[in-house]
């Protein structure tokens, strides 16, 4: 975004105006060698057009379109996911439930639990993108029928993620709301696959993908049909190895109040350790999230993925009854 | 950290007992090709090591000494600055102030600002450590009788920043918390001068810093005889231009929680806008923060320095009511 | 990696010895206080593990498992790519060609550049992940005919990329290596596809991507069938936007070196700007790398995509005589 | 950077042939709707102003005034030290020794070796900043005595580190090239002492510093008065602990090529691991380096700090010998 300045202008008063509104400017000048305008800094204050136009001296304000048209035009919508609403306004909601779904018996035991501490949404994977081809990859369809019935059991809505196009429509057959994770937030051919079913989607942040590449992914879902994109943050790369992953807070409030869209955490992963799971929810629902995705097992020692993290069943309840008032 | 096996164990129950209690393992092998240990990987829950010990197969478990010891032993207590308690339990405390003191008409109605929102230590810096050799430097040892003078006159405690070796018997001299900034987190010669002056010291994150050199950099305020460390987080590097600074409450969290020392965040520094950073103040206390560092200004349109990240008096009240309870 | 010591070792003269093999060493101890063994800090030089078995006082070294052992089994030998070897010791093989096969005159008189300056293998994109949903997504079957009869009438190998399952065929009938984006590193259902058409693949690295992730991306091709793994290093994310990308000429060094497997770098992604590309090339191959993936232009001022970055003829031609001794 | 258009100005025709100079662009508009300029990407090829101005449909070009105008009239010049030159198109310097002076046979040794081998400056720190309180300190001013012995008898220079503004006029006094390290690189109070002293300067990029920070931390050198400042890479944060640091050589074609500054490397710390510093040393200078810096030891298993990484004489001479054609 640069300013334009009126001929006239003093670039002294129109920087103090600025400044007052929020805006780091530095000055930009021709061959003629004056100052003809003002490149705004990026991590300014969203200031609407209009208010930059009016302040004495500015001539123009000139900028970038939006790469993003469909995303702008959510800001300020709630998702709809069946009965429950997230983003807009809407309260806090929980989607809860174990990494992997393991057997019926466990996807059960979970819905339960979900449920009893007020959770909406069920989570549990039916297919498990590995960076090992050597690990448990899930048990595919089967358990995606398992979820279904576990939610339906227990008011639950379902999210689950899909991780090939071959099997989108079977996930979006039983799923409320259809998971993109991390590792295909740039896979378009996913993306428009999953787009085209019509379905609400969570996308989540790629480890190394800025707020824009990922508004844009959310474009891609947009423009192929869904019906609704809400963001997931779950921890970026960092350089520091004290955490797991580095919960990037700044963006999910970037998202929920200046973009203005439903933005929700999985603080599971970005923390990776049980310990500051507890505080990072927190965190995240004073941050703006309008939802938290947390990994829970009726017995963490017996989990088949990511045992480490999974909150135990009272973890989760108090940690419920903290950040969305759930349960009893 | 590595969990020695006893010659007889199970692996698999054992594995299974310790990811029960929130650690992520992998098993190692000698010469002889049987699995000899278990590797805790770095982002396992804090665990005692007696409570690992105990674990049915474990025979032992070896780890690294310390590297900071005079840290460790502030765990679990408060830091005492003037008549403010930070950390140990103690209620969130709020400092605040502008970015330079540039006048002492302009520091004095700052500090009737801070007080008047419920504040407990004025910020302002009298030295200012410049990207640019052309930008103001700061006022010096004037500025510093203007803050003591105003902090006193509203009963707030005083935190300003020493960036010289041969200023910092004149900061200790009227700083109830002497600051030492990110660029100087690794200023050894800094830090010895500033911790000879045996006041409490509040040390901000290098933006470049691991939480373990950062906990280093305590232990040298303390070896050379400071009272207290108080971290700081302030935003550290990232790869997304999307916000100024990458606030990692995951540190902050950290050391809460696990490391249970007294932290504070700097929300202007790591937002750089001002409309992110009352809900990033509200996200770092839900963290584990124990005071906020923020900058206001009586008028942000005419700070000299940080002004378009300053909060105006509205928004300060506003927040501070919001996370100290603070002001009428 | 953990060395045990023997109970009655000299943990100094120990130490020194490992030192002088090039291991970073930190001592651990049990519950019992004394030292028990050396942990190896993940950046000291690769040793044989019989090595330090050997040091006097050393009672064994445990470690884990290697995750990747197709992909270790590649170590030391060349991938060979149609009539071409990559890596093994062979000369560096130069790629290039356009980012987009725009059109077939467009196509073959960039093959025939290629062929001139003494390139091995045409790229080029039939298929385009974009950013953005609007952007040109490539013309699809019909430029894969393009660049293999213009690939063919210059008697070059073909790289080109796929990004869709549903694709892997008909990519795989064409081209001698087949691509795998930065982007779908971690898409584990193209991966297994593509690893199941027995071709030799050329892997990007993800931009967030860690090396021992990429090594294990690479374990799934090889996993599911491919030929060989040829990996392509083409920056990373950084904190910097001086460059736009952050190229990892350390991790070239690693692969080749340490793990000795077949590694080209693609300087164009890397340095995103022409002016910087010939230097970048140059100390890619002194790094390590067995080949470059460059984009080449017959006239860069009309490319659909990647225009900015492209090489013409001119500065192609002099950077291929530099570096793979090319052309007349 | 914007460009601003003509009125009348073809905007297809005017970014095509930006996008032959390779330049990245981007429409903006202001609240007329058409477009008024386009925004000039950070990564394009570096075009002096006057070529874009003479593209038919251009009226203008802005830009900001470059923050650091006494760095910028360095480009192109040699940095004179003692009777060295470095960059400015001299043949490439090789500084070499041990990480800390230990004693006064150690660093005898240690020159003998450097001078035997070609190289022109001894390094090696009598002070020496440590994470810890507990490391090894450095012998101080008895260790600048033996390292300016010592660079005399062999013929050599003399690079060494000052960490303390007490000391820089002891350091200066000895010292042909006064070195500032990475965690100094914004202490400013010990840059204007070390400007003040006239010498030319080494400065280390700090760990976590953009170039644009870097080049103004040599703006305040310059300021105080600097002979000259030649920039010293040695390693960035990144997100993969597969490598100790992540070596930038981006920064390094960019501060060669395009700002034309000296710039130097230090392998040994960008690497950390002795395996690889050969590689990254060949391709340091092939990216552009005018010299580089590297730890060697008459006996890496003793030295006292940085053994693993030290460099063994024989490898130091084979290395020497083909990068410098050092040694006989």
């Amino acid at each position: 975004v640069v300013i334009l300045l009126a001929p006239d202008a003093d670039v002294v008063r129109v920087r103090a105006a600025l400044q007052g509104l929020g805006l780091w400017t530095e000055p930009v000048s021709g061959a003629a060698g004056a100052v003809a305008g003002l490149e705004v800094l990026p991590h300014s204050r969203a200031v609407p057009r209009e208010a930059i136009r009016q302040v004495s001296g500015v001539a123009d304000v000139v900028e970038r379109k939006s790469p993003h048209p469909l995303v702008d035009a959510q800001a300020g919508r709630a998702a709809t996911v069946g009965r429950v609403q997230v983003g807009g306004g809407a309260p806090v909601v929980l989607m809860a439930g174990p990494c992997s779904a393991e057997s019926e018996p466990q996807v059960t035991a979970s819905a339960r639990l979900v449920a009893s501490v007020g959770g909406k949404l069920l989570r549990g994977g039916a297919y498990k993108p590995r960076t090992s081809p050597y690990g448990f990859q899930g048990h595919g369809r089967e358990a995606l029928a398992w979820l279904r019935r576990a939610a339906d059991a227990h008011g639950l809505g379902l999210v689950t993620e899909v991780v090939d196009e071959a099997e989108v429509e079977a996930v979006a057959a039983v799923a409320d709301l259809v998971q993109v994770g991390s590792r295909n937030m740039q896979n378009f051919g996913l993306l428009r696959a999953v787009g085209k079913t019509g379905r609400p989607v969570l996308l989540k942040r790629g480890m190394g993908a800025r707020v824009s590449e990922w508004l844009l992914a959310g474009e891609h879902l947009l423009h192929a049909g869904a019906a609704a994109v809400i963001y997931c943050e779950r921890g970026v790369v960092g350089f520091d190895p004290a955490t797991r992953n580095l919960l990037d807070l700044g963006a999910v409030a970037l998202l929920k109040h200046v973009h203005r869209l439903p933005v929700v955490v999985d603080v599971s992963h970005a923390a990776g350790r049980r310990d500051l799971i507890p505080p990072l929810a927190r965190a995240a629902v004073a941050a703006g999230a309008d939802g938290l995705l947390l990994e829970a097992h009726p017995d963490p020692s017996q989990a088949l993925t990511d045992g480490p993290q999974a909150l135990d069943p009272e973890t989760l309840a108090a940690l419920a009854r903290d950040v969305v008032g759930g349960g009893p």
